[in-house]
């Protein structure tokens, strides 16, 4: 992964000198619009970048230029590249930053949430009417501003392909995802809110749904097949990597969903058992309710989405989750999508690095604790 | 405006037939989506399209094609044009859709606005949690939906332009509008919040900076600039279109504030007195400050902003603000203003129709009851 970690440094400065450029704009406009400066690179700075990384693997898959990311010589070449998979830490961002409005989370990886560092920003000012609607406001504007950025950042990366044919293919699986995963989004509120007017056999199908469309294709196809299409991939190529995309894009968000229940709070930067405070109707809480005598998952469904939920209840909850053999499907599955990617590798007309790098990133997205 | 009301024809069918396209993509994803399609359609339906026409008139004032919109045989040449126009309204519909959450608006067009519309769906649906809540968070989404729409179809009208030069420097105008009207919104929460913490003589600079950067600019100057780069207009022809523009644009705004304060609720679609429940600090309301005696001054600030004022309270707030001259002055202001902006056609060059249309549609955004 060190190649990885250079990788994600040259985004980083990507980013930065995009921001760079954009802040003077907002200066030029007045000095009390510094919060929109400072918030957007505070969301911008750190992260896993594994859309980034996808981005650039899908890229050096189909082109198989075995491209070194050390020579300053090429920096040209990977301009286009380092650009899209930038727009695209642009675009999560964004997306973040409202989806943390819409779960009413306090915190993004173990800091304030944009909502709440606008509410604190009007307390500490001891500005007019109520903190939290302003923070809410804001955060709903800077939002909007770094999602038209994301596309502004992607449009640069594009400009400057020779391939004409490639750079329009590309901004049309941008357009689509962002379609897609706005959409997820939404499901995925509807799930939380109205799963009961739903059959017991149909919990499993909707949690499915929002997988699919917020996170496998959001956070590891559409990435994949953005770079590929850079590259100008062909139909075979691009067919490839969605067939390691999608079920890689699942396995990752089964393993998230594991973590929003399980997960250590010093690792993962949210509270432990946040999902289960926020009500997330998962598709491991679908396992589990279909596991469940009705007793139990009568009390799953009470519990469940209530913000007070104790550390006794907490325990208790991840306790029945766990002893009525949810999570051990639930790593099955996780097993069996990856191996699914992996073998949409192996007879893929793929560059030998990118299939060595896209399973050593399988195991990585797979078994990560954050 | 005959011509007028036939273009606003050709961009409803444009954004018509964008929006089928999206639904399908909607309804492959699940047809509980229905109400993103069914409501993205209703912000797309009627209000003025003075953005619309102004791109239009842009165009047509720096290629001065004299082109017939009745013709069918040219219908070809105008789909960038019509596209771009359509795009602005979709902007448009999306920062509505998010000011009227930030607002805290009921109304939009005399019908519920978009975060109403999703709550209401929400209670009739018996759903769990709070109706307001998820009206919120799916207006939210429906927002970032349509505002990444509205960047597809700029892209596809500017798709079909073979000057090149011309496509980048539009698409230029659209992003630095978006960047600036999202600026301008965040100024204008600020002023509404944090001007006490500011001196008297500074009240009017901040409402000239609101108006500038979240109004003028983006519902005139921008709509016509993008227009006429579109048409690979010259330099001195930008030069004008801005000349006239900017000018035309803050007269624009002066008539919405004093029909925010003054407006007939039967003719807006919006409650008498609306922006002095919600507390707007518009250039009226620092006018105002700037004539009335300090007690005066003092009770309006007072009540400004209290969203539970009654009709005595209004009238009372209206006539204070009438008897001390401000309307007066305001009025004034849009004379001066309008005029300045007929100026800068005189000696324009740009075509001799497009001038007559601007000049007319000068009178009409300046005079406007709605």
């Amino acid at each position: 992964m060190a190649h990885g970690s250079r990788l994600v440094d040259l985004v980083q400065t990507r980013i930065d000198s995009f921001l760079d450029e954009r802040s003077s704009i907002l200066r030029s406009i007045g000095t009390d619009l510094e919060p929109l400066d400072e918030f957007s690179r505070r969301f911008l700075s750190g992260g896993k970048r594994f859309r980034a990384l996808f981005c650039y693997w899908g890229w050096e898959a189909a082109s198989g230029t075995g491209f070194d990311p050390f020579a300053d010589g090429d920096a040209r070449d990977l301009a286009p590249i380092v650009s899209a998979a930038a727009a695209l830490e642009l675009f999560h961002a964004a997306a973040l930053i409202h989806d943390d409005i819409i779960d009413r989370s306090d915190t993004r990886r173990g800091a304030p949430s944009a909502h709440r560092l606008f509410e604190r920003t009007h307390a500490e000012a001891g500005w007019l009417r109520r903190s939290d609607e302003f923070g809410t406001s804001a955060a709903i504007l800077l939002g909007d501003l770094v999602l038209g950025w994301s596309d502004e950042l992607l449009d640069e990366g594009l400009a400057l392909l020779t391939d004409r044919a490639a750079a329009r293919a590309a901004r049309a699986e941008f357009n689509r995802m962002r379609t897609e995963v706005t959409a997820g989004q939404y499901l995925d509120i509807l799930a939380e809110q109205s799963w009961h007017r739903r059959g017991d056999d149909e919990q499993r199908e909707i949690a499915e749904r929002v997988i699919t469309f917020k996170a496998a294709k959001y956070s590891v196809e559409a990435p994949l097949a953005l770079g590929g299409l850079i590259a100008g991939g062909s139909a075979p190529q691009l067919s490839a990597l969605r067939g390691f995309g999608l079920p890689l894009g699942i396995a990752y968000q089964l393993r998230d969903d594991l973590l929003g229940v399980f997960g250590d709070a010093d690792v993962t930067g949210k509270p432990s058992g946040d999902d289960l405070r926020e009500g997330k109707r998962t598709m491991l809480i679908a396992v589990a309710r279909e596991r469940l005598a009705s007793g139990a998952r009568a009390l799953l469904d009470e519990l469940l989405g209530d913000p007070a939920l104790d550390e006794a209840q907490i325990r208790m909850l991840q306790r029945t989750i766990l002893d009525c053999g949810a999570v051990d499907e639930i790593e099955g599955l996780i097993e069996r999508e990856v191996a699914n990617a992996r073998a949409a590798l192996v007879d893929a007309p793929l560059s030998d690095v990118a299939k060595a790098e896209l399973g050593s990133l399988a195991t990585t997205v797979s078994r990560r604790t954050s």
